[in-house]
């Protein structure tokens, strides 16, 4: 009988070891084969030592998936590796919709793995105690009058704003054109918290204003955390209120 | 000279060990003291063997806090410990707010964990894979018109609405009030996923859609994710599009 093939989608958290879960460890050592972005196979390679490592490129996303198919189908345990968590703006999802296009039936689990937000919040202090949402900035898959129409209506929730790929080298008006929409309900002295390559070892991290933000330096590995009217800047850190009486 | 205490503010994500970051069980077996609701507490105690334990129930979280910030004064290596990620609902903004509040300047770090919505969402296939919003049904710190208007704009905004805190013993009506304001915007077919107790061993997944929703039988630890218009339900998996070309 044929051996039973899977795939396991894991997170990375930030791509550091101390961010990894047990969960995703095991996965990535159980796995014959580690399919993943080159930048990240790369931030896991002592954990993949005498593994198959198969790296690609930005944009090969549906690539990855269907190679991880092809090689559970033939019976090896894949670990198909995404940054932060693999179920918000991750591998997860294309996964599935890719066995599901070829009406494969092969086991896929997602292994959950620190999102991107969680690990910029915690180096800016707790910006995202109270509701929030998160908006990528992203316009090459999502239109972006529907990408407008929830910071429009998000900025008028007075939700916490998270911004995912908030710029990136060929796509440079996109920030500009959030911060007017946001600037419209929430005012110039709003906490803003911009966190680049969070929890890896060149992290940079700034506390500013929803006035200023557009001065910091930004591309496609920032965070940026817009706070409510509640949020707040003391000693250094960024902190949304819960609403607790201390 | 004075040992430096300092506070550890520590996500344990589901409370079992497969969820928790290398550097959150590092953070735990550094610290003299652990501090924690009770029922987390009790979930990691084979890594707290042999050091003081400080269980407390609901609503002594500023206690803990409090606590925390009297031990780490007195000089001890202090982890507070908080389910999922302490910046998201959890204890990071309080031990923060609270040592501001009493304007004591001993370190504190926030040590990220796996979110409950991304622990959901894993169990559920990948329904957070686009822009989506995390708001609170409790009004016990938060006036229900400022969640009313939340839970408006962001069914007008098709945003991908994940719920925490759906119901307690003493709050049962705010669902069904969510429920009927979502249904204003989003259709009865829309994909819902509801999970009871994420990533532990009491686990329960239901797969629904909004208009059966309220049949299924939630709590103060189930998280509720409810689907944007593009969001689909097949082979026992809930999945948000991201928009590639598979």
């Amino acid at each position: 009988m044929k051996k039973q093939g899977e795939i396991l989608v894991v997170g990375l958290g930030s791509g550091s070891e101390d961010s990894l879960t047990q969960e995703a460890r095991q996965a990535i050592e159980e796995s014959d084969v580690i399919i993943g972005y080159k930048t990240y196979t790369a931030l896991i390679a002592n954990l993949t030592a005498g593994k198959k490592v198969i790296s690609s490129g930005m944009r090969k996303e549906v690539d990855r998936c269907h190679q991880a198919l092809d090689l559970a189908e033939a019976g090896c345990k894949v670990a198909l590796v995404s940054s932060g968590d693999p179920g918000i703006y991750g591998m997860a999802g294309i996964m599935l919709e890719v066995a599901q296009k070829r009406n494969r039936h092969i086991p896929i689990r997602v292994v959950p793995g620190v999102t991107a937000a969680s690990i910029a919040a915690a180096v800016l202090g707790a910006p995202l105690m109270h509701d929030f949402a998160v908006i990528s900035l992203s316009d090459l898959l999502t239109p972006w009058e529907k990408i407008r129409l929830r910071l429009e209506l998000c900025a008028q929730a007075d939700l916490i704003i998270c911004l995912y790929n908030p710029r990136s080298h060929g796509r440079t008006q996109q920030l500009t054109k959030a911060w007017q929409i946001l600037s419209k309900y929430k005012k110039p002295e709003t906490p803003v918290g911009i966190v680049k390559n969070a929890g890896r070892s060149d992290q940079k991290a700034d506390l500013t204003d929803l006035g200023s933000m557009l001065s910091v330096d930004t591309d496609m590995s920032s965070v940026i955390i817009i706070g409510n009217e509640s949020t707040y800047i003391a000693h250094g850190k960024m902190i949304t209120p819960r609403g607790y009486v201390l």
